[in-house]
């Protein structure tokens, strides 16, 4: 497959964008790269003349940019998220270089859409966001100063991509994994099912549903399911609801024949 | 050796900028990859707020640059420059990609000072920084769009650099050229021969000269001559003056005997 297909697959999602000069710059770094799909996460300025100055030439990114209010509108069709890792956490995502990451995300990009997610610039990806990364992406720095300008950041990455796709052959990737909103729906289901059945309930803490939610979120984030996999989980999960509504139902006519 | 020890052996070069945003912004880039040693030929604008802002915490870097009137003050005590090229030129410099071209820098930065030169925003390197480097650096881009941006090209240059430290083992390079200012001693006494000997003469128009002795840097600027080497071509050039002061001295006693 031809490089500009394959980078044509592939977004970049700038969450929270805090200075608009980023923004612009930020385009301006795809474009040398051959990327153009940019999408904005509640910027707190956009479109703003600062960020028409920074982008040099790059205005078609911008113009094209979609701004999106939620991180579901802006993963909506990918089958693959790659998320920009500014520091060291304790997260259980595998953490590659980029270097490393950029195949793996090439690759995908041959068949499906694929998103390289950076936080905002203060303090990066929320766990949120993290949670909704198959994997992370460390850039190697100095580690007395680590201070990635996040435009910096984009153009070491999409460099990197560049790279990656001419290295990239026509095999299909081995896994086709579904896109990011039905792995949402997914999620919704399992949650729904597990307050069902009891295994998170009022009795647990707000705090308890959702660290628990995070870790299987992770987990499947991890696999990267497919579609089949997520129809045969989405099975397991309403046989399990039906079989419960039919056992209710069950008991209530046993009551009743009494 | 260590990584640091190897980086702290690497200057970077910027010729003639003329956004100071793009000399804090470089300053930062450096700084992130571990990289210290800035050199300014004629900033336009040094130093300036916007730089400072720019640099967003590497102040030591801007603090520490070097500002220099010319590029030989710039090159001094550098065995090693590496031009960084924005476009497609007629030059007969070897061109490689970062990649393959910072290994070479690390190399030789293990034993001796290295340069990575910069020319300025709009127009790059001039003809004389360009006969100046060994090698050239092209950074792959979308040949629709290659606006990189100054310090975004630093940026580039300097992670593949400190990727290639990571890399670098302990073997000397096989080659320790002079460092600039004695292979401009050379060049000085090069010309200066070839006017006394008339293969440079007045009929020749300046335009004439200045290709001959671009040629002439450039074949040796890729030979990358070593301390001896000079020593010799030197001893050679001399040889050819004293053999003609000679040769005139004679000459003219013969004149004088008739």
């Amino acid at each position: 497959m031809h490089q500009t297909n394959v980078l044509a697959n592939v977004r970049v999602v700038l969450s929270h964008t805090t200075h608009p000069g980023n923004i612009g710059a930020a385009a301006r770094a795809m474009k040398t790269m051959g990327l153009s799909r940019l999408y904005l996460i509640n910027p707190r300025l956009f479109p703003d003349a600062q960020t028409t100055a920074m982008a040099a030439g790059a205005d078609d990114v911008l113009e094209n940019a979609v701004v999106c209010a939620t991180l579901d509108e802006a993963l909506q069709g990918v089958a693959l998220t790659a998320g920009m890792s500014a520091r060291v956490r304790d997260i259980s995502q595998e953490v590659f270089a980029p270097r490393d990451a950029m195949p793996l995300v090439a690759q995908q990009a041959t068949q499906q859409e694929v998103a390289l997610l950076f936080g905002t610039e203060m303090s990066g990806l929320t766990n949120e966001e993290l949670a909704r990364c198959q994997f992370m992406v460390r850039i190697p720095v100095n580690p007395e100063y680590s201070s990635l300008n996040l435009a910096a950041a984009v153009q070491l990455l999409s460099y990197e991509l560049r790279l990656a796709c001419e290295q990239v052959d026509d095999l299909a990737p081995t896994l086709l994994p579904a896109p990011a909103e039905q792995v949402e729906r997914f999620f919704q289901h399992l949650e729904s099912t597990l307050h069902e059945v009891g295994f998170l309930n009022d009795h647990h803490s707000a705090k308890h549903s959702t660290k628990l939610m995070h870790k299987l979120r992770r987990l499947y984030a991890r696999a990267r399911l497919e579609q089949e996999e997520i129809n045969i989980l989405r099975g397991i999960l309403s046989a399990t609801t039906s079989a419960r509504v039919a056992l209710k139902a069950e008991s209530k006519g046993q009551v009743g024949d009494v």
